[in-house]
């Protein structure tokens, strides 16, 4: 039998989810210890967070910055994602990034606590392939996500409809002329959940939602046409499941990742956790739900269709619109120009059916480049 | 191995319950035979169920009522509970009258269908030891009790908390001064559950709101000051459930009890049936939550109270409710007297501790005569 102690490796531990990972890892001292911490360019809290929690392995982005180690060992993402003394690996990388360490992490048989979206959509079927070879098991750590987990566990039939909700991110009582004057400022600002930049742009675009759809297909084995998502302002109701019986199950709580994260890291397990939030169901009042506006928010139906067609499509949706973002971020594209962007590089995209790894990741540099080159030349500024 | 056909009792086959049992048995004709069927007063629709399921066994009321046999053996209720053949007894009969077949289904080792509240109210200590030396399982058929087991399902740690939504019947808007006229037309018409009479005024005084605060606590072996109630006018949420690490699970669905009828026949699984709704999401807009007003409605409050206090005092409750709800619609009290009349009774009753099934028994019949004797003598109307 294992060590009642479980073996960490965080992958982005200075970012959003990497962060409230470790608080929730020291609210449990005797149920996990921190072997590896994989950060970016936040040297100054790795540094903090080697004190703290003491790892034998440790990256970050070596550019520019002055060489720290603490006493750790140098390790890549991958190598620590496999390394034979970690039992689960938290991918909370953003983007694209998180594809090797996920994939290395599978490969190994770790559990996999999975942050990262853009490792599922972009290689999901590779990804479920290796993790049947393995014995991997894949823990969801999206709130929508892990919320349908929970509403599934001891479920022995199988659902017949995972509806996901969303906030609807700040915009969703905007007009379209509205949206046309969106500033980086306003999209920044999420009503219910405090996330990473990236995240609360595609929040804001719903681009979220829909690569969320592409990603609850892999984890729960769901058809498309199952999958259905629901604005519910409040984000209390984090998604729901329904059965073959019409009964549904749904999960809720506060916005707070700390609890889809201590779930997949505890998991089968619920520990008490005094820090985190409890509902005062006497000041809920009222849970307000509606349907999506794909007018005026075409990124959910793009990603949906992109996820529908498959091949190395979703690999170029993720890839453009993170380059969309960050042009958007960066105030050279305005916030309606993000589905457009994202529309012409899938446009132009000459797909692969089943593809390799390497066809995968040839098709995110594609797209990419090419969201970058039309964005150049035909700047839809 | 059984045979994969699971033999029924259905007790209370004419009743609203009694009658959705039969609707879910006839969309599965493979799965379930009804061995067994006891009515009432209504012979007329016993008849025809006798002609449609063509039952073994039956049993009716015999006053004033032409004998009816249909080629069936009689048998008492608690002789169909405990028959060998029967796999599965529903025991849908209202009020006190359920205790004798639950606990004979309970003795007899039997998955016991319970959608009689009385019985847990009554004798819940007395029921859980039967079962835990026979080895029965009891299966929750109310919606709010379906809704917990069906979220704790697969659950690995006790949750710490129980919500249990109400509807709070058609009159949780009313002040004071409308409840004192209440009229008994009114009070039968509940906004979302179509019912029997006695519960549903029993929804209508939130004293069936409490009756379910003392089930939960036995079905689920929950402390009372772990179990809470929320009015939730829509019914759609049919109770929630909280863990220790602040997270909740709800069951939701549109009131019919169709589903917890289904879902406590066919546990562990969940069989397909288009005759049960879907939830259309898109059209729900809203669910609302509120505290209970327990000034409003003493029932509920008082319910609770007699559970922590125990002993026999659950059986005189539950007795003198019947007496009183039953004169209230006889037009003999008015609404606000019945938690009046109540809490008289349940003043004067002297209680035993740790009581046999002889003392429950004896403590409901002087229950039920003391309501009398004061509605008569001091007549609150």
């Amino acid at each position: 039998m294992k060590n009642q102690i479980k073996h960490l490796a965080v992958l982005g531990s200075t970012g959003s989810i990497g962060r409230q990972t470790l608080q929730v890892v020291c609210a449990f001292p005797q149920r996990f210890r921190v072997l590896a911490l994989a950060a970016g360019k936040n040297t100054n809290l790795l540094l903090q967070q080697i004190d703290e929690f003491k790892p034998r392995f440790i990256y970050y982005k070596k550019e520019k910055t002055t060489a720290i180690n603490g006493g750790c060992q140098f390790l890549s993402p991958e190598e620590m994602a496999a390394h034979p003394e970690v039992d689960t690996v938290i991918v909370a990388m953003p983007g694209s990034a998180g594809l090797g360490p996920t994939l290395a992490a599978v490969q190994a048989g770790k559990n996999v606590a999975l942050a990262n979206k853009e490792s599922l959509v972009m290689a999901g079927q590779i990804i479920l392939n290796e993790a049947k070879k393995s014995g991997a098991q894949i823990l969801p750590v999206d709130s929508e996500h892990s919320a349908i987990w929970q509403c599934l566990e001891g479920e022995k039939t199988p659902p017949s409809r995972l509806i996901l909700t969303a906030s609807g991110g700040p915009f969703h009582r905007y007009s379209r002329a509205q949206l046309e004057s969106v500033t980086t400022e306003q999209a920044l600002k999420h009503p219910s959940w405090q996330m990473g930049g990236k995240v609360t742009i595609d929040s804001a675009t719903m681009m979220n939602k829909g690569l969320e759809v592409i990603e609850a297909h892999w984890l729960f084995g769901m058809p498309y046409n199952k999958i259905r998502v629901l604005i519910h302002p409040q984000s209390i109701v984090h998604s729901i499941v329904e059965f073959a019986d019409g009964g549904a199950k749904a999960q809720l709580g506060y916005p707070d990742m700390r609890l889809p994260i201590q779930y997949a890291l505890t998991y089968p397990e619920r520990l008490p956790n005094s820090e985190l939030p409890r509902v005062d169901w006497s000041r809920i009042n009222r849970l307000d739900f509606k349907e999506p506006d794909l007018g005026n928010f075409p990124c959910l139906k793009l990603a949906i269709e992109t996820g529908r067609k498959g091949k190395t499509y979703p690999a170029v949706l993720s890839a453009a619109d993170e380059v969309a973002v960050s042009l958007f971020l960066a105030g050279r594209i305005k916030f309606t120009a993000i589905p457009k962007l994202v529309a012409q590089v899938l446009k132009q995209h000459q797909s692969i059916a089943q593809p390799t790894l390497a066809d995968i990741i040839t098709a995110d540099t594609w797209g990419r480049e090419k969201a970058l080159e039309l964005a150049g030349k035909d700047n839809p500024c």
